[in-house]
């Protein structure tokens, strides 16, 4: 069955997203009385049939809850400096959401060579990608000037990508009992001196992803990954 | 400083790979005296020092051993068929090099659409990604067909990933005490239910990757990730 997003409007009817109107009847040539899922992208998925309004006001015929609940029970919360190339952002964004995660911000650090992301375009990815792997949580995404982000995150679990030679590293396992978590993974040529001072000062604790040298969406993709692993 | 791949040879010299050596005095455009490092893809690393006659013979001159020994303490041999586009292939082989995998096998299933890959090209990836990560590990890769694979395969763990609902199935964690693995990941269509039988009966184990409807390649670099993070 192919998914489409969409939620449950004021009057109580479940209606497809706009942009997804069109994907569902022109793209999908769907057909009143086919079968679609209906994902809100926070936690909920309907079954679903087409209409013959549907392909004016976006309505379906509610047929069944088929899930409640996200996935997941804990909160993950990625923080990453976007990479130089734009698609190699796209693909841990693709990557993140097929495992699961709440939010992404987009964090701008001293090094950061990009100084602006698409975040419309990221957007469309990853409903995308949802869509694609059945997923029932859609991250927000946000952009935000690193101090900025570090004064302002309350999860209650806040990491910091580091080398694992600096002083107090929790390892990677550090990950394992926490239920929300944020973590911030730095740029190509890292997180500075100052910065690592700053974020440490604002309770976010070092954490090594390993002694391995990945590359910022790899570190980003293993904090994501890791966590799912020792939750399942 | 620049990682490039060569290897101790008959007489005891430290020699740069051909490839290497137009990448290294060419690309790289290094002087003599100037210092890099050399992977031999097998654990070792030396620092080394271009000589007059390097871009001739390859030789440098070696100054030190600094690392010995691989920085994982499991062998992991990910087996999986190879995806409709290319480029995620590409794309995995390049992250689970960074994360660190022994050996990779192209399976041929009777759902996978590419009938053959460009092995050369993986490796030249390969190298790519392990000089740029400094990754001390260059995983074997070749090709097999699915039945050839599961009646040779030697592992000591084997595993299959697959749906939640089969029999029998055991959760991610699985991987976690293991010392040598061999895990396979189906194609886009997954395996038939003849191909599931054929290797249980060879004595892989159903494993689940999790609730998740991975891609192909998200399903391998989740089971590579999984037991880096179980081991960190």
């Amino acid at each position: 069955m192919d998914n489409f997003f969409g939620d449950i409007n004021a009057e109580g009817k479940l209606v497809l997203s706009k942009d997804e109107i069109a994907h569902c009847m022109r793209v999908m040539r769907k057909q009143v009385g086919d079968k679609i899922g209906v994902l809100n992208g926070k936690g909920c998925l309907w079954e679903a049939e087409v209409e013959l309004n549907t392909n004016k006001t976006g309505e379906v015929k509610m047929l069944a809850e088929t899930h409640a609940t996200p996935t997941l029970n804990y909160k993950f919360h990625l923080a990453v400096a976007p990479t130089k190339s734009a698609d190699r952002i796209e693909w841990l964004l693709e990557k993140a959401i097929e495992t699961g995660i709440h939010r992404l911000t987009l964090i701008y650090t001293q090094r950061t060579e990009r100084k602006h992301t698409n975040v419309e375009r990221l957007e469309k990815i990853a409903v995308a990608a949802a869509k694609q792997s059945g997923q029932l949580l859609l991250p927000e995404i946000n952009e935000s000037k690193f101090l900025d982000f570090i004064q302002s995150c309350k999860a209650q679990a806040k990491f910091i990508a580091a080398c694992p030679d600096l002083d107090g590293i929790q390892p990677l396992s550090a990950l394992k009992v926490q239920k929300e978590i944020c973590i911030l993974v730095g740029p190509e040529g890292d997180f500075t001196p100052e910065e690592y001072q700053n974020a440490i000062q604002a309770g976010f604790q070092p954490i090594s992803l390993g002694k391995q040298r990945f590359r910022t969406e790899t570190a980003a993709l293993m904090a994501v990954m890791a966590k799912f692993a020792y939750d399942n």
